[in-house]
């Protein structure tokens, strides 16, 4: 596959004492998953995840829409079989490095999330929305139900929801979207970076230690039957306690002042 | 098991346009799942499952309650152990084979669905109720837990809301189930019949190859863990983008035109 | 592990016609599962498993707060891997325990439930909240995730929503929590043991029989593939089906007059 990145970035990264954010920029576009897209999402996933230091990504997008799905256009291009096996592979290996990453993603959505677009929203641990986007998986109106975007929604939304969605190809707003669960706060379109970067400042001003821990167990936890999840989580809470920060922390809230935490990576 | 049909009709069903509609017809019985019921509810599914022509099918149920359940009367005249296994088995074949169905089932409640008639709705995939419409599982009432519909209640709601409903008999309005999920649309009593045949509508008018790609990966990959969920998913859309359908679709949307999608079977 | 009880009782119990009342004991130290209210509440689900005659119990706290989780103290005079291991072994188990109970297990909320107080108002069959109660999973705020109450809160409400509870460790209020399928009703403060008593009323008012039959089943099968669980619950109705309370509640239903169910033990 030739990724074939044009020398204008189409994801940007920006990096803020320990959040980074990630920007997808093809504005005119509207953000679509191409090939390159996804590679350079992949790579920067791969990069963060690596890196100590990071503490919380935000994914993001330029323009009027947050991510249109998959490039029709580059598909329609390449019928091949293997082709789109490969390409839905490496859409999903991005989407379960998003749930894999070992800090908290927010997905900040500012326009539509579409198809792979949506599923990009609803793999991310937190959603903030501005009270204009919209939320769809409309690929059943190309004839191309959102087989690979349903895995994400109906792990996010009841059953009834996602699939009326998945069938009908509608799209629900923001609100509608808070209510269903599939975003965590919806916000005036003007207050959208402001409630982004409070929701990151918050996550900052905890212990990075701890926010590890949390993120990494989580999701495996959620698959596992009760007793293997508690088993598993009870384990992971002792390495916990086993942390200076948590030391710290409860000594701090028993003598009732303020925690320092451990600044890891830089 | 003897399941004695009488020469009236106590399933009906109707055809139109690659819709079936199925209607519960025994209306001074409240479309009890007698054996009878059953066994023609089967028939119609096993029907409908091999028929490439069939793209929707509607279950619903006349006179003044959409479905109570079993036949206490025909339960208590067979106190047998391997009778009750062999009812409960065949009644667990019928919702199994709802879900598994090659294309969506919507669920038409006028008016209550008790016990084993909420697992029928719930079964579905889509719920479209009249306001008026009830929700209950109350065999809690007559000394029987209603453990069978609790397997398609407990995957359609919040386990809280579920249990309470399974432990106090209490009925749920339809808004209450479109609140907690268990409900796709509430509309007035008198708009029912034009709200399904609205989304009837909706459904054939999308790629019928897409939609039988999206209702046979759905419910699959809900019990998967993340990782084999994307395999599957990926796969069945990798299959889908290779049919004339998403070609056509992809081709359509790109030119601005409608799609013309390729009608199976007849 | 030393559980030293104090000579004063740290978890009162009441039992009332089949019902069991634990309270949490110590509200000067906000009813906190210490190793020693540990050992007592798994001595008492232990008591409350093997005893035919409980039909229902209610898991409530004295003074301001139901229960603020661990104990931090405690926690922090043991720095030890081995320690933690089995305090958190010890706390799944209680809260396993109170899944597995063959009785429903009402939370009756008076105040805040954090942190493994909130997982153990999760792990009951319901949850009765006072207007002013408040939820959070705050164990992040001193350098501690609260990955064993994720477990339980993961099960309760979707992941997003959980999700930022955990990373925030920002609070939900009762109605909230309602909203969100955490809590199953909320009443005015002045009304939660009325509400109580009523619900323990009308689970009082079932049959003994079927009830268990329901508990014994609910949790189990929501672990297992639909097929499984459909076996599973069949299999579990048709024993309820040949069981006493069956034959009278259906002949009573029948007949329209009142069941008399069968008092088990006493």
């Amino acid at each position: 596959m030739n990724h074939g990145q044009s020398s204008e970035n189409i994801l940007l990264r920006d990096d803020k004492e320990g959040a980074v954010y990630l920007t997808l920029n093809r504005p005119d576009k509207f953000n679509t998953l191409s090939e390159a897209m996804l590679a350079a999402l992949q790579q920067e996933l791969d990069a963060i995840a690596a890196d100590p230091a990071v503490r919380c990504v935000v994914v993001g997008g330029r323009g009027r829409g947050f991510c249109a799905g998959h490039d029709l256009k580059e598909m329609r291009a390449n019928p091949d079989h293997s082709y789109y096996q490969e390409l839905f592979r490496n859409c999903s290996r991005v989407m379960k490095s998003v749930v894999a990453l070992p800090v908290p993603v927010i997905a900040q959505v500012q326009g539509m999330a579409v198809a792979a677009g949506c599923q990009l929203a609803a793999s991310c641990d937190l959603v903030i929305a501005a009270r204009s986007a919209r939320f769809g998986v409309s690929g059943i109106n190309v004839g191309l139900f959102c087989s690979t975007p349903a895995v994400a929604l109906s792990r996010s939304v009841s059953p009834k929801r996602a699939f009326d969605m998945l069938v009908t190809g509608d799209f629900i707003d923001a609100d509608t979207a808070l209510e269903w669960g599939l975003v965590s706060s919806v916000v005036a379109d003007a207050d959208l970076d402001a409630a982004v970067a409070d929701k990151v400042e918050t996550i900052l001003s905890k212990s990075p230690a701890a926010v590890r821990f949390g993120k990494s167990m989580f999701h495996p936890q959620r698959q596992m039957a009760l007793a293997d999840a508690y088993d598993f989580a009870g384990n992971v809470m002792a390495d916990n306690m086993m942390s200076p920060d948590a030391s710290e922390g409860i000594d701090a809230f028993l003598a009732k002042r303020k925690p320092h935490w451990e600044q890891p990576g830089r």
